[in-house]
C-alpha cells in the first residue's frame, strides 16, 4: 500500500444506543467508511470516544497521516490533552477531514476560530454541485450528488474557505457551503457536510468516492519542521544607501 | 455629494426593440439603476451602446470612480479602443460592478482571464442568500432576497472569488454564487447575478440595496500609482555572512 | 466624530519596568497610539491589562467597534473570562487590529487557530513593501515603510490571509508577511508586524496611517444576528422531477 | 512513466545569439529543464518559438498535462491561434507552470487579466523563503533558496494568489512574491520567480526541485468537461410556502 495511513475516528453511540442508527450502520459510521477507503487500496485503522484516549494515543496520531472525524452528541466528552495532541498533529502535517456533524467537534473549531454555527433541520433532499470541476477532490464525479439528508443551511459560520467545492442545494428553500479546504500550519483540512447518522449516506459511491479523494489529498507532503524562535542573521545589517 | 461617482453603462437594446422589456424599464435598466443610486446620494450619469465611443470617452472614464456594466445580446459590438480602456482604467482603481448577463461582457471577461460560461434557463425562483453576514455590501439586508428570475447554474467559470457574498438557490434545483468579489490591479469588482431583463429585478429594493452598497464598496482608495521597471538598488548588493 | 469607536488595550508592563522603553513611551505604547487615532478624528479610549478585567469589562467591549491589542510578556495572564468576551465581540462584528507581538496573544492564537510562531531577531532594518496598492489599509503611503525594529522572519504560522498588504524586507536577510487581512464570524482582522517596544515605532506617521487606516477598514457593518439552529423549510420538499 | 506528459516551450533565441547565454544553456534552457524533468521520472517534450506553430500544434497540445513557458523578449512573436489555443487547454485541465519573464508572455497575462508589470534589476542576489511549509511545490526544501539572480520588485500587478509559496528578499532592498497558485477553468497554474537567461538558475538542484514538483502539482485530475448553457430543471419550479 503507498497511500496515506487513515485513522477513521467515530463517536460511535447513536449506532449502540439508536436502532434505526445501528440497522444502518451495523458495523458503525466509521466501519462504513473504512470499508471504502480499504477497497480504495488505502492503510486504515479505526478509533472510538469510548476507547481509552478515545483510541487517539500519541503512537496512533503518530502513525497517521490522515484523520477522519464524525462526532455528533458528545463532543464535550473529547478530553483536552487528545484535543492539543490532536491539534498538534495537524499543525505538523496531519490531514483531517471532518464529517457533517464534526462542525462542532472540539478539533475543528479549535481550528477555525469561530463558531462554526449553521441552521439544521432533519428530513430534506441535498444536491451537492460541484462548484470546482477538475479539483481532486471531486475527480470521478458527475455534475452533482443527489441525497436523502439533514439540511444545513447557510450562513456557516466558519473562515472563508481556502478552495470551495460543493455548494448543496435543499428542498426545502436553503444553500451550503458543503465542501471546503483550509491548510493550518502544514496540515490540510477538508469539510465535507453530509453523513447524518439516520440516512445511509456512507453507503452511497459518490460519497465514498469524495472521502477517499479527500483521504488523498489531505496527505501529508514531507517536509522539514520550520524553524522557529530567535535566530541569527544571514547579511550583515548595515546603512542603507543613501 | 461625497460618494463615488457612478457611470452606469447599458447596452440598452432590448428596451427599445422589445415590447415587453420596455414596459418594466420605461427610462432603461439603466434609468432604473441610476434612479437609486441617487436616491442613496450618489453622483451619477449613464452611457450606452449606441452613443459615440459608447458613451465611454477618456473624459467620461477619468471622471468615473465606479462603473456598473449591463450588456446582453451586443457584447461583440463593444469596441476594442473601449475595451482597453476601460480595462485600464480598472487596473488603475477604478471600480466594476457587473451585472447578469454582464458575466459575458468583453470587460468582465478579459478581467477574469476564463470563460464566464455558465447554465441558464429563464423563469425560475431565486433566493440570494447571505453567506458573508457583516459584509459591507450585504449591509441592510436580512437573511435572503427573493425574486423571479432566470435561472443561471454552476459550474460559473471565473477565477475563485476573493470574497463570495451570496449563494442563490432555485426552484429548478440549481445553485450559484451570486456575489463575487475581485481586486484586479488597483480595482475592485463586484459581479453580482440577477437582473434578467423580462422581470423587474432592478425595481426591488433589495436588489438596489446591494448595488448602491457594492458602488461605494467598489469606491477606489486614493493611491499614487505603481513605480514599475528597471530601478537603482536601495542597498548596496554585498557578499551574505560566510 | 463618525468614525468607529476605538478601544486600545496595551499590556501596559514594560513602560513601566524598563527605563528605555519609558522613555521612548512615556504615555505608553497605548498612548501613543491613542494620539494617533484621536488626531485622525476617531473616538478612543484605552484599556490595560493590570485594571480590573483588563478594562475590558462588558459595557466596554460592547461599545467597542474596533480593538487594537498589544501585548508581550504576559499574554498568559488575561483571564479567561475576558478572552471567551473580546472572541464573542469579533465574532459579533467587533474588528481588531493586532499589534507586533500580539501575534502571540491568547485572543489572536484563539482567532487564527494556529501557533502563530515565527523568527524573531533584535536590531534589524526593516523595509514594508505595499503589495496591495489601492487597498484602504495602505491609503496614503508611498511604496514602502522603513523603520529600526525587531526582525520577524518567515515562516509565520497563520491561515493564509484573505488579503495581503505588507512584505517586509529585513537587513539580516528575512522576508515577512506583515500585513494580513481576515474576516471571522461579522468581524475583521488585521495583523500588522511593526511595533517592538525598544524602538519609536508607533510615533512613526507612516506606521500611524496604517494603524488610523486599519481602525477604519476594521469598523462593523451594521448586520443583523445571524439565525442559526433548527428552522422550518420555506418551500415543501416534494420528490425531484423523475 | 506514470506522472504528466510535459511540454517545455522556451523562445529559445538568447541562448543562439548570445554567447554568454548560449555558454550557460549549450542545449537551450528547455533543455536543462527537460533533463531535469526527465531525471525526475516525467515524460517530456519540447517546443520553441520558431518551429512551425511555434511547436505547440493541436496535437502536441492535446497530449500535453503541463505546459511550462519561458519567453523574454519575443513575447509578441506569439500568434493568436496558438495563444488561443493554449488558453483553451489550460481553462480544460491542462497546467501551467509561467517561468521568470513569462510573467509578460501573453498567455500568462490573458490568464491573468492584469497587466503583470513588476520592478527589475540585473545583478543582484535572491533568497527565496519558503513561506507555505508542508505545500507539495515546496516538497524537499530546506528554509530557503539562495541564487545570484535579476531581481524583480513588488509590486507585481497580478491577481491575488490563491496560495503563495514563495517570497524573494533581494540585496539591493526589494522583496517578491515569487511562487504563485491559481486556478483557471480545471486548470492550474503555477508561476516561478526566477531564471534570468544570464545565469545558471536552471541547473541549480533546487530549482529544478521545484519545477518538478510544480509539474506534478499542475497535472490534471481527470474530470468531464462541464455542462454550461441551457438546461431542464431538476426540479419542479412551483410557489414558495406561504
Amino acid at each position: 500500500m503507498n497511500g496515506p495511513r487513515v485513522t477513521v475516528w467515530n463517536e460511535y453511540r447513536q449506532e449502540r444506543s439508536d436502532e434505526e442508527v445501528g440497522r444502518i450502520y451495523p458495523d458503525g459510521i466509521h466501519g462504513a467508511i473504512s470499508a471504502a477507503l480499504k477497497g480504495d487500496g488505502l492503510e486504515v485503522r479505526v478509533a472510538t470516544l469510548d476507547e481509552p484516549e478515545h483510541g487517539l494515543t500519541e503512537e496512533v496520531l503518530d502513525a497517521t497521516d490522515v484523520l477522519l472525524w464524525w462526532g455528533h452528541l458528545a463532543h464535550d466528552e473529547v478530553a483536552d490533552e487528545v484535543l492539543e495532541r490532536a491539534h498538534r498533529r495537524v499543525l505538523e502535517g496531519m490531514g483531517l477531514v471532518a464529517l457533517h456533524s464534526a462542525h462542532f467537534s472540539r478539533l475543528f473549531k479549535k481550528l477555525m476560530g469561530t463558531s462554526c454555527d449553521l441552521k439544521w433541520r432533519h428530513d430534506d433532499r441535498e444536491r451537492l454541485w460541484v462548484v470546482a470541476p477538475g479539483h481532486p477532490i471531486a475527480a470521478g464525479l458527475s455534475e452533482y450528488i443527489e441525497l436523502e439528508e439533514e439540511m444545513y443551511g447557510e450562513p456557516f459560520d466558519v473562515p472563508p474557505p481556502e478552495e470551495l467545492i460543493f455548494v448543496s442545494w435543499f428542498g426545502g428553500g436553503e444553500v451550503f457551503r458543503s465542501g471546503l479546504c483550509y491548510r493550518r500550519g502544514r496540515g490540510r483540512i477538508f469539510y465535507f457536510r453530509p453523513g447524518h447518522e439516520s440516512v445511509p449516506t456512507y453507503h452511497n459511491p459518490d460519497v465514498q468516492r469524495v472521502i477517499c479523494n479527500a483521504a488523498r489529498w489531505a496527505a501529508p507532503t514531507p517536509s522539514a519542521a520550520p524553524v522557529y524562535g530567535e535566530t541569527d542573521p544571514l547579511e550583515s545589517v548595515r546603512e542603507r544607501l543613501p
